[in-house]
């Protein structure tokens, strides 16, 4: 039994209200790793980094059980670099600088050892890349989660919709649904996303929550308030990882579990917005998610007589 | 036992992306008395019309239960006038005109009828109308929830202080939270706020549901995903309505009470917006509350074991 994520694993230059940060470890693939990684041990990573990475980071991943056999790691090139400013609202920001590098002609090879998986976490990444992925495998994983983002619904919209269409769980955000379907209200977007292929669809909204669309029904998962957002930079990852990680522990893939999963992906990217890049997710542990757990349960608790 | 309602009674001409709707009932009374009335039959409404306010309009309200006593219906003067442009998003919107009319030198004077009662609404309007409502009463009522606005904010702070430390419960949106406190995260300006007098604070956002606030805990109550939002007018004051509406019902201010309150005050807001002006909310009855109930406690349905 084994999850495979694909991810970015990059280096980020982050300004937000309350600082900067200059040059941390980032990625797609960095945030889910470390996220699932509190609730699953069977990791494999396939991505692609120069030899500029830092190695006690990889040796770091690999200590928390994340196998490292299909990341490539290029000799002489430099990892893929990303620069942002946060808003003071904290929910959107500017890029101030994208360099590819090893990115701009990356074509994952899978090692022999993970072309048979059971869990598929597709991280943000071109869909060819993503497409490319999938391709390899010599079973279809039991369950295929996929994120994305607008930038490839601008520029690859129709490899993309190929990719969402083979896939089981779609993570996007508010936005991102609404220019995927063209439709404004959520409720109908995702009416036609699921008809684009995925069973289920997770719209992300940042600091008010996300929502599970099944055709079994809705859940709405809302995001705990927090004293201090320091850098939401990779909450979306962090909270596709917890929800994979979760799935995968408890291999159970019915919509009351993938309510759970919800939470978790809550609970997880609840923690990693509280510090610079991925800092606080490498260092809670089992006891700390159970805590936050339980606010989040707190947070939900209702029961109530149906009267009126 | 009685409710006294305090809120304008007023004609609103309104732009939405879905149409146009010209000088339709509204006011902030107005849909706190409505929505209220789902839950509670012996409200008290104060406030001031023109003679320009149609008869059958103040009839349907009185059919509702609703004491017209403290409505202040001025010879020979217009009502109130408010008319407004939504953008696109529906979250928010351009003043195109505000007619003050009746409101100019509008000082409430209460009936002997109304000066006692057991739960307060005072719904957007001056501080000062609010605080001169809150003076008449011969004793204090078990409850009193206030709304009001940033408009209140921006010229009045002062006196908007004054009369929100004599309440028990303060309902604003987030933006407002902010000013009112100077604290950009909610969990801090509910904290600064509830030490300004109120024992609750409900932090109301929108499509983006509602937080209630108090030294308890915290609890959320999502706002339902719609088809369709066609006029998100009057909205808040719906959600307003509904929580006091079953808080004179229930007659319980526990904080589990509180918690269904909200729930109560979001369904009641969920069926106005999807009319323009109070219309759904007259149209509604008891099974469709209900229903829609269900409908808001399947979406926030959790069951989970705390492990990870």
């Amino acid at each position: 039994m084994s999850l495979l994520v694909l991810g970015t694993v990059a280096f980020d230059t982050i300004e937000t209200p309350f600082g900067k940060a200059e040059r941390i470890i980032g990625g797609a693939g960095t945030y889910v790793a470390w996220a699932s990684s509190h609730f699953y041990k069977n990791i494999k990573l396939v991505s692609v980094v120069g030899d500029d990475f830092p190695s006690d980071e990889l040796t770091a991943l690999e200590n928390r059980g994340v196998n490292l056999e299909g990341l490539d790691i290029r000799k002489g090139e430099k990892s893929f670099f990303w620069a942002g400013r946060y808003h003071n609202n904290m929910n959107s920001r500017d890029t101030l600088a994208t360099e590819l590098n090893v990115l701009e002609n990356y074509a994952p090879v899978l090692p022999e050892s993970t072309k048979k998986v059971d869990y598929l976490m597709l991280g943000n990444f071109a869909p060819a890349v993503q497409k490319s992925v999938l391709d390899q495998l010599t079973e279809r994983p039991k369950l295929v989660v996929m994120d994305t983002m607008n930038f490839w619904m601008d520029i690859a919209m129709d490899e993309l919709k190929t990719v969402i269409s083979d896939v089981d769980v779609l993570t996007i955000n508010d936005e991102e649904a609404r220019q995927l379907s063209g439709e404004y209200a959520l409720v109908k977007a995702a009416e036609v996303i699921l008809k684009m292929g995925p069973t289920h669809l997770i719209i992300k909204k940042g600091e008010h929550g996300a929502l599970l669309f099944h055709q079994e029904g809705m859940f709405y998962v809302p995001a705990l308030p927090l004293e201090e957002v320091f850098d939401p930079t990779g909450a979306g990852d962090s909270f596709a990882g917890g929800f994979v990680g979760y799935l995968a522990q408890t291999d159970d893939f019915s919509f009351e579990n993938m309510k759970r999963a919800l939470v978790y992906g809550s609970v997880v990217a609840s923690f990693c917005v509280e510090k610079f890049g991925p800092n606080k997710l490498k260092s809670i542990d089992d006891e700390a998610i159970k805590a936050r757990t339980n606010e989040f349960l707190k947070l939900m608790d209702i029961s109530m007589p149906v009267s009126c």
